[in-house]
């Protein structure tokens, strides 16, 4: 499954809804994102600069908050608290991991839950979880995106065996939920989990996130399986200029000779976690306009 | 395992921890809660006669409110607003199901976090389902019971392939995250899955929340699995006086051949539920003392 393309015909429909809404509205209409880092994690400033760059070609004001490693707990709440109250804001993202001294928990919290984008708050992630409620009003962009490739791909979930490799409240958690709603059969493995490939040898959509290069075998695979890797891992490689390599949760290679999708890495999951955002921050906007 | 005699334990130390906060504190530091029921279902008002009855034996008040089936949306939340209110009521339950008149996402969602005792406020679930995260102030009644009635029989889930049969607000779900949190390998089976009975082959713990009588066969079973029975089905029954019995959604008798641990019904999971509301209702009211 390519997610490059996918996210590409996302961003493309992103960019039309862009341009009716500020055609029908006015430049008041325009959804703006702000991204707020902390500190110069090089992985997190690449995601931040994709994020941003990514707003710009669909018409989305990005607001770029660039804070200093030694900012406090306090001076982050009131940059969020700022944005919070900003008319032009529609979506906020706090990029982590935030520094070991911030409480990310208090600074995600105090996100207005209306520019919640990402997904985070807990009041979201309980409606994501529970059936027959008010949805959230975010679903987070990862799991989201995954949702969104495979739908594009027409890999149907209902009554399938999924499997999903990691837990974290990022990934895991919420893509189990989301396709648990969607009438899959779905085990959540994990660290502790006994005998993840025996788990793996009978799913019929595998969903790696546990953040373990290559982790999951080719020799894993029941033929056919549909095989979503979210993984970015960065490996040493000496014969790349900037000395490492990207690599999923998977063994690509040997997995797309038994996979009936696959997606690979880069280039999957990734580009669609940044559409989603888009598309969250689109959202956002629009619940703020009179319907036109 | 003994639902019956280990929540008559609980109870037991619930008595006691009351006397103690009423002896350190006064009489204002008697835990109380509010039962509301709507309507004249039989079965709803056997609930709730055993919750009063449960909350008196042990000193906890208990203060019921009997509104007609006609019970407008406003009025009930009027009398949920109310108890939100009033100092001397620490938690509030209202019994489901409602009426169908009545949108009960709406009441639930009026009681204040703090007298959730039910613990079905999207927040508390969303602060149930996140790992590493501040935790939810109540846990649902049920699950927490599954979960105590276990831990009281020594049975361990670290590491255990779980099969979660349901996937309800009220149990199935917040069952598997209790037990994913855990570290148990979670699977969620449900009325789409397609194969139940070979997933429940595999597991060492099976939680039957479906509300099928005898749904679960012994032959599902793996030897000295544990199996936790949370259905309550009446099921017509004319040697009895009332003209129907109590099944759970395991069929016990033969269950009890092949598993190691196994719940009865009535008599496990039951009363360990109520006995949960009790010890939630007192932790609500100690968040409101001083430490002593």
């Amino acid at each position: 499954m390519d997610g490059k393309a996918t996210a590409a015909a996302v961003r493309g429909e992103v960019a039309a809804e862009v341009a009716r809404l500020v055609d029908a509205h006015g430049e008041t209409a325009r959804p703006g994102l702000a991204v707020v880092i902390v500190g110069e994690r090089k992985d997190s400033q690449t995601y931040v600069r994709a994020k941003r760059r990514a707003c710009e070609e669909v018409g989305i004001s990005s607001f770029g908050f660039e804070l200093p490693e030694e900012t406090t707990q306090e001076a982050l709440q009131d940059v969020v608290r700022e944005l919070n109250a900003r008319q032009d804001v529609h979506g906020i993202l706090v990029q982590l991991p935030l520094p070991e001294h911030i409480d990310d928990e208090k600074v995600l919290d105090g996100i207005e839950i209306g520019k919640d984008v990402d997904g985070f708050h807990p009041l979201n992630i309980g409606r994501l979880c529970m059936s027959g409620r008010t949805p959230p009003l975010f679903v987070p962009c990862t799991p989201k995106g995954c949702v969104e490739l495979m739908d594009r791909y027409g890999v149907d979930v209902e009554g399938k065996n999924v499997v999903v490799i990691g837990r974290s409240n990022i990934v895991g958690l919420p893509l189990a939920m989301l396709l648990l709603h969607r009438n899959a059969t779905v085990t959540i493995c994990h660290s502790r989990t006994r005998d993840t490939s025996a788990k793996v040898k009978e799913a019929d959509i595998v969903v790696a996130a546990c953040g373990i290069p290559k982790f999951v075998d080719k020799s894993w695979l029941k033929k056919d399986a549909v095989v979503v890797d979210v993984g970015i891992n960065a490996v040493d490689d000496p014969s790349k200029k900037r000395g490492y390599r990207l690599v999923g949760d998977v063994d690509y290679e040997g997995a797309a000779e038994v996979a009936s999708f696959i997606t690979p890495v880069p280039g999957g999951v990734g580009p669609m976690t940044i559409a989603m955002l888009l598309t969250n921050t689109v959202e956002a906007c629009k619940r703020h306009l009179p319907a036109k």
